[in-house]
């Protein structure tokens, strides 16, 4: 624990926003997370000035409208921000990094006007042997203002212990972990139907059947990040953690500056992937995800994206999903596609994502 | 007068705002000032984006509604914003030092769709024994598109005189300036009622009754300000006083920099404040406030409060009062509490506000 | 061609956007362009967060509807970039240079809620004696959800051939292009009268009458762009040109930095010259618009106008039109207006744009 840190814990009053340590979480636990949240036109805005994004289903309301939905939903990736933000207060102040993400899957569309919340409930616990650290899983579920799952996701997170001479408690590791979301537990909105999508509004002509297992895409553009413009996102999603806006605390911890949200640099992923993935309309599930290494203000963010595999949907004739690997980069254009877990895994590549999209067919 | 201000001065058009100085205001003169201002949805989520506040009643119109409002409305220091924006061609251009705020009381919410307007009325002048600046007394009234009173209150300014040979006025200092707003005169909303207020909704369990005249609060975030973080607030209000928004002029000025708007750092010390006080939903009045030294960019701004008064609001048994003091400071976390007009007042504190929250009773 | 951008051709697989080259632009050609565009209050809101305009139409719908407005419309020149944007990744992803406009009509008021679409023809391509560069005329169109017309214009900018040895097609410079859009071709919007135009809404008492031919306006305010911003602005707008988004490529190019899309500087002067035009209501036409330098982050951008014109509007009482001529300079105050088209043009004025509004009479 740094002195700074030390310092915060100490001026803590009762009345703040308790920030949890290791010790104070216990499998079955069910933490309901406060501040549920009015997603709006206004929200989107900002989303798109700090991603230029050109998925043509988020652009237009006419266009969403003739697929089906009731207007222009939010980007799915907003989408899990806005989840994802609600549960920053209760999981993330105190987290010392965030060790993965699985089966993330994304249910019924956002729109502007709905409003979000969140709950999340312990299902692992497990002391690391420094008796500092310790990894705690938590399965977090967020739903609209009817009830309706939005979104539902594993996590987990290296928590720092309040006191090292706390006993340890009995190791729970969720051993049902999915490798992939089966497309069997892919949400396809309920309505929507892709049968007259049309590459001309969206800029490309690449349909389900013209991509291959193995086929690999560079993305091409580049977007640098300035400091402002990780800060706007991050606020936007009320995620409070500390490492990405406080500069005087910042200056003296390992990096000597903040570091970027890992979810800002999915959103850059995604928007720089819709140049060779603009027909990729939806982001269905997140199987995998990993924050190879730390994004800061004035890295220029590069994504390239191999196809892993090519999935049918049962009794769709008008869309199937495609299974992708995207990785993303810091000043680095040229792709490369280290082994998953490799020991030397690249310094400059920053995100390891594992997801599933769909698509329509021809 | 800077060499570039004269330059300023000279260029002006007759058709250009006129930049008032302190000869331009007479006791009792009425201004009524331009351009109206439609607030919406849009300005939410970017006032969002550069202060990341957390109070439950402006994130989610579901509560909102819950508590009797029609949605939830615009943070109060977003309204106070909007309606001084109108104010700063008429008054602040040629301002030299904001000197003091009082009697600011808010009155019905502002809604996403509301227009507001604003008229000053001059009450009182008092040439300084320079004879270069004299300050100048303005009452302000904010009020919507249904003539709604929105914001109420009085300001003084020092303004520069145009020519030093001009007669000093006889001078008039408003004697009724109140030290506070009665609790008679707070404005409650027509039709709220927060007896079904809920902590788990808002992240605090901490009520009225939880609170202890003297208690001393430390809200331990720190916010690093960017400079088109301050700029973007402040051009989203329409304030358009030059310090806040041109280099190629403060380079050459008192600081060498951009000075950030005082209303900018009223908006950090609220959102930070939400960490010890989240059940404060809304502030009621703003008795005092001072700008005890300027922030620049890349300053990290904390705040810390003390419980001055605790009120009851006669008839209403689901709701009460509190009189705070909160504290902002630049790149210093430890809370201070100096008396409020030390000769000593740490260089680093840079907002001293004193102001009454409504809260929820148990 | 740079060799990163020899890179980045290299790795474009078919499935990215298609970034044209010379060669690829063929007169008589339509191209459709993607990503149609809802417009929303959100994105008025980020405009406003960018640029500070204070033109009470754009500002207020309780004043818009007054004048026979649906509500506020959307400010001209964010109606530009909207449509602009659509047209990048099909005319300009490739240019070297802007190099002029001509004829910009602006159509029917864009509202939030609207959706707007382009197409473009090419007019014109012209190689130049390098064989290495070409000039592609093109005329953009640009409609609303109703097939309604908002902006109309021709465009001509520097291409770069993909293989210099490739033959130099027939010259084809369209002989018809317009010096400035007559009276004639403005358009009015339907249902409009300003009749009532108030000029203490506005800020402004200066109409039609006051205004003299060779009258010349400082409009004072000088803005100061950060990257934040400027990148911001240009992905509202969808705009994914790399040069302004991209400091890992651009730190390598002519200026060893991102330039900012030269729209912005037309937006900033704009708004900057509300401050002596408050009444100039709408932007009806563009006549002529050059960017004559590049500008950059940390530059402070003025503005000062000539008028160049009155022109009376047949059948119409209430309102008429100023030609004017507005220079926009970086980090120099002093207004100069030199010959159009002269050769020692001076070097920090960024911008002489030729266009026509609408003001009221008296």
């Amino acid at each position: 624990m740094s002195d700074l840190t030390a310092n915060f814990t100490a001026n803590a009053s009762e009345k703040c926003f308790h920030s949890r340590y290791f010790e104070d979480y216990h499998v079955g636990d069910e933490i309901v997370h406060s501040v549920p949240r009015t997603i709006t036109e206004g929200g989107m805005a900002v989303y798109m000035a700090v991603t230029g994004s050109r998925f043509a289903l988020h652009s237009s309301d006419e266009y969403a409208r003739e697929m089906g939905y009731a207007r222009a939903p939010i980007d799915d990736i907003l989408a899990f921000h806005m989840v994802f933000g609600r549960t920053v207060p209760d999981i993330s102040l105190n987290a010392i990094a965030n060790l993965g993400y699985a089966g993330v899957t994304f249910g019924v569309p956002v729109y502007a006007g709905d409003t979000v919340n969140a709950k999340s409930t312990v299902i692992g616990v497990k002391e690391n042997s420094n008796h500092r650290t310790g990894t705690v899983y938590v399965h977090s579920t967020g739903w609209n203002q009817r009830g309706e799952v939005v979104l539902d996701y594993t996590r987990w997170v290296m928590m720092r212990k309040k006191d090292e001479a706390s006993p340890a408690p009995e190791p729970v590791v969720p051993g049902d972990l999915i490798d992939h979301v089966p497309v069997a537990d892919l949400v396809i909105p309920a309505g929507i139907d892709v049968s007259k999508w049309n590459g001309q509004v969206t800029g490309s002509d690449a349909f389900f059947e013209d991509y291959e297992v193995g086929e690999k895409i560079h993305h091409l553009d580049g977007q640098t990040i300035e400091e402002a413009e990780h800060q706007m996102a991050t606020r936007l999603y009320q995620n409070n953690a500390r490492v990405h806006l406080n500069q005087h605390v910042e200056k003296e911890g390992r990096f000597g500056q903040r570091i970027v949200y890992g979810g800002y640099i999915i959103s850059l992923a995604r928007a720089i992937s819709c140049n060779g993935l603009a027909n990729a309309f939806r982001v269905a599930a997140i199987n995998s995800g990993r924050h190879t290494a730390p994004s800061f203000a004035g890295n220029t963010i590069y994504a390239w994206s191999e196809i892993l595999e090519k999935l049918e949907i049962p009794e769709r004739s008008d869309m199937a999903a495609l299974r992708l690997r995207t990785l993303a980069s810091k000043d680095e254009s040229e792709a490369q596609y280290p082994q998953k877990d490799s020991k030397d895994f690249p310094e400059n590549i920053v995100l390891d994502l594992d997801y599933t999209v769909l698509i329509p067919r021809r």
